[in-house]
């Protein structure tokens, strides 16, 4: 794919924004092993978060080596031949172990999860419990200076004179990655209202922010 | 997260007809990478391509012990806790070394990709030059009975009494992955109408098919 490096942690931020998931590769008994997660950035660490019986998070919370691959698909490349046909995207990877985020700063940490997927949804909600707490695990990877690479891929095709001069078309088709109308789980009753965090989200894009 | 396992050979397929986008894990220097990449499904194989300099892809040419993760997020799961909260989605992981594919197969799998992440354009393309093909290299990983795993998180909160009590909003809310209207490249003149691959795509959903 056709693509710069950049090294701009302002683009690599608008990049961690645009997109929940990331995944997540370790070594596992000698093998390679991608897995998805949800993430956030909370400064300067990417942060994830899940069950403390997970076996790769308590693998990753030993410090086992990771990276990180979060993707922004943003539209298609349509060129004049299929060589030159590609994709729009940003693509972030990131290198290094995790730490277990403890104490106050693990409560703060799940509610910046909990805000970022769900904007303003942490003031609608009670407090986590002991008991909740326990039995979830928080990690953060540093984003460091030299810990990340970025590739942004946003030209337009770049074909051959004579496939230009031959007459086919080439453009971008966009993607968005929208969030819908909010639907009622069937236990809720109708009479609760859609809470403000829901309504603001709804409608929005989210990969467009960058 | 909130998932179930699936062994269902046609929920495997639907993800992978539900975005091009794979992330794959390997093991390079000792250290785990994750890297992204644009992949279809052909048959029982997942099959990507790319250049012969990239060094990962070479890697991936002579063998090497792979991951490949390939996920929808299909919505946010709000729950009346931060702990109940989560995503909709589907995720896949297959595991294995891919094969170099060559010769005729490998004009067929460049046609088939073309033709996935933009359905109907080979048709109007001109053939691959013998250039263009010695320059890529196109990588197949089987997709058997039993190296690869499905995780599908589709269910409604599942909040505890309570919290439902407590009288809070919970629901989902859905995510679409939408193709826009096409933009026209500035090299492109605009007396060259938009071709019906393009037009077929514009407007349509692509982590709904499934």
């Amino acid at each position: 794919m056709r693509e710069k490096q950049s090294h701009a942690r302002d683009q690599l931020d608008a990049l961690l924004e645009s997109t929940p998931l990331a995944t997540i590769a370790l070594i596992r008994d000698a093998h390679p092993v991608a897995l998805p997660i949800g993430f956030a950035r909370i400064g300067d660490e990417l942060v994830i978060h899940g069950s403390t019986g997970s076996p790769w998070l308590r693998e990753l919370a030993a410090g086992a080596p990771a990276s990180v691959a979060v993707t922004a698909l943003d539209g298609i490349l349509v060129a004049r031949s299929g060589f030159e046909s590609s994709f729009q995207y940003r693509s972030a990877v990131l290198f290094g172990s995790f730490r277990v985020v403890a104490g106050d700063e693990k409560v703060d940490y799940l509610q910046a999860l909990v805000d970022t997927f769900i904007p303003g949804r942490v003031r609608e909600l009670r407090a986590s419990s002991g008991k909740e707490l326990a039995a979830t695990l928080v990690l953060a990877l540093p984003i460091g200076a030299d810990n990340w690479s970025l590739k942004i891929g946003d030209g337009w095709p770049e074909d051959p004179d004579d496939d230009v001069a031959a007459g086919g078309w080439a453009g971008i088709v966009p993607i968005t990655m929208t969030y819908g109308e909010p639907v009622r789980a069937p236990d809720c009753d109708p009479a609760i209202p859609v809470p403000p965090s829901v309504l603001s989200m709804s409608g929005t894009v989210a990969n467009r922010r960058g």
